[in-house]
């Protein structure tokens, strides 16, 4: 049985809709625009929106996979780092609804969130600040932060910091654990290339890329790079977006179409698909099985705007697998 | 209780007394001198000395740390790769008269030797062609290689093979070992640095160093490069020559003088410290005498010429421990 593990940025979505766009201008936010925001930016911002009402959501890559995870039923826990603030409780709690066991390092800095501000017309325009997030530190883990689980899942985005990476994985490892890696996105591989492939032969178990992320990786397309990452690793997943899921482990081979959806908006998709692969793992399903899971999903969720599904949903998604 | 598994160049002493050194300037070998050649030189210098009366010892440094922790009661294994001519068929009888399980493999190249002309006057000089240990590649690793075994121990050399290191060590921790490396010498660190850091800190539980080695690592003098290593792994061991070895694990820290010794050749020196060592971990005795294990046989070993040591030298020194 799959006792999952997450770790990663954790980060709280703060949705706020907002009445004007002339509130992104004020605030030197390009409508539709992702951009990570300093202390400094995010101070400034926070002092001119604290009137605006808002919802907080839990979220963050590796966070986002357990939780849905969990809303399948497998075991799971989280390890992030937030400050003891409201967005940090909130953090808490939220994990906790999902069925996820916290295990939240507390930093000074304010935890670390990604202030999303919704346009009338809808659009979204994001400002990520990662605060405690990004003050993850090596020397804040513990072995017992890795009791009581069997299989890591890591975002990619924590190999901004090597030492803290290569902490936990020999934490993970020295525990006995499958270790799972999601390369998150193509410039987090393209800046840390010889570090990543080395970290995959040497500890990572099951690699999930997309195709872009996986042609930074091998510098190959699709089929030939998910051959190359197989050469290293149990079990290689590379998501072809609308085309669907390809994925090697040892002998075995599967292709898997994506479901037809109504695309709204990728958010989440590739969290969602490690999810739904993770979920088919812990049942002992065949790979083809642990893809399909992962590509139905992920054609879910982008039916909707954000990573986050509604329980019934989940409750449809579960009772069909 | 320690099941010890080495694994590293498997390379046969081939040690030749000659009548005269004239023979070492028709070889184009310089007195005194240690020069890896290749095959061509190999093929060459072996017709050249095929009449001259030799005897065979396994050697290498991995499989002179086994022989010799073999020799001190711990259950110890070895992989390898050799020919199926004399040289290899004489490592295997020979690790197997050492009470160590050889797990070797076979190549078409002549196996690893080094060619030992030993000088009227005494002197030594080497040519070591590695042939099939060199040959020793990712694919050939398998699971079963790794199976009933619980310490791995890798000599330095092998990182020459970025991918055979890597999948040796992923295979080693996928069946819960615990990892130790001795850095081998320290040109092989400097040529290797950015990817023996990573592995250290993701996958290497314990690290045996020199001063050389250390300094080539860390940037650092011996106390200050075991504090730096000591931060990556569980135990630290960095040896200073006369002045002994000192070692940390976690809070704990230990320097223990070297023996007086008789000092004739330091040949082995490093590989049997390793070996005192790993025998005083398998009786579960303190850093202290783990490290004074070491420094007790290296005193031995460099008394005599080789890296080799009487029977009666090892049982006493196996009732005194």
């Amino acid at each position: 049985m799959i006792r999952l593990l997450g770790m990663g940025n954790a980060l709280t979505d703060v949705l706020m809709p907002i009445e004007s766009d002339q509130l992104l201008n004020a605030l030197g936010l390009p409508k539709g625009s992702m951009q990570l925001i300093d202390q400094e930016q995010f101070y400034r911002i926070r002092t001119q929106v604290s009137d605006i009402p808002r919802q907080l959501v839990c979220g963050g890559s590796a966070a986002n996979t357990v939780t849905g995870a969990s809303k399948l039923g497998v075991n799971s826990a989280f390890i992030g780092k937030v400050n003891d603030d409201e967005i940090g409780i909130n953090y808490q709690h939220d994990l906790q609804y999902y069925g996820v066991d916290p295990r939240l390092l507390k930093s000074d800095q304010a935890s670390g969130r990604s202030l999303v501000f919704i346009s009338p017309d809808g659009e979204r325009t994001f400002a990520t600040y990662l605060g405690a997030a990004a003050n993850l530190l090596p020397e804040d883990l513990y072995p017992e932060l890795f009791r009581n689980s069997n299989f890591f899942y890591l975002e990619g985005y924590l190999v901004q910091n090597h030492d803290l990476f290569l902490k936990a994985v020999k934490m993970a490892k020295n525990e006995g654990m499958k270790v799972a890696l999601d390369l998150a996105s193509y410039n987090v591989v393209e800046e840390n290339l010889d570090f990543l492939n080395q970290i995959i032969a040497s500890s990572v178990d099951i690699v999930f890329a997309n195709e872009e992320e996986a042609k930074a990786l091998t510098g190959f397309q699709p089929e030939e790079a998910l051959e190359c990452i197989a050469k290293q690793v149990d079990i290689a997943v590379v998501k072809i977006g609308s085309r669907g899921a390809m994925a090697i482990r040892g002998e075995e081979r599967v292709l898997v179409p994506a479901v037809a959806s109504n695309c709204v908006d990728t958010t989440g998709a590739g969290d969602l698909f490690a999810a739904g692969f993770i979920y088919g793992m812990s049942k002992g399903r065949s790979l083809k099985d642990c893809t399909r899971y992962g590509t139905i999903i992920a054609g879910k969720v982008i039916e909707v705007v954000g990573p986050k599904m509604n329980n019934s949903v989940w409750e449809q998604l579960h009772s069909n697998f």
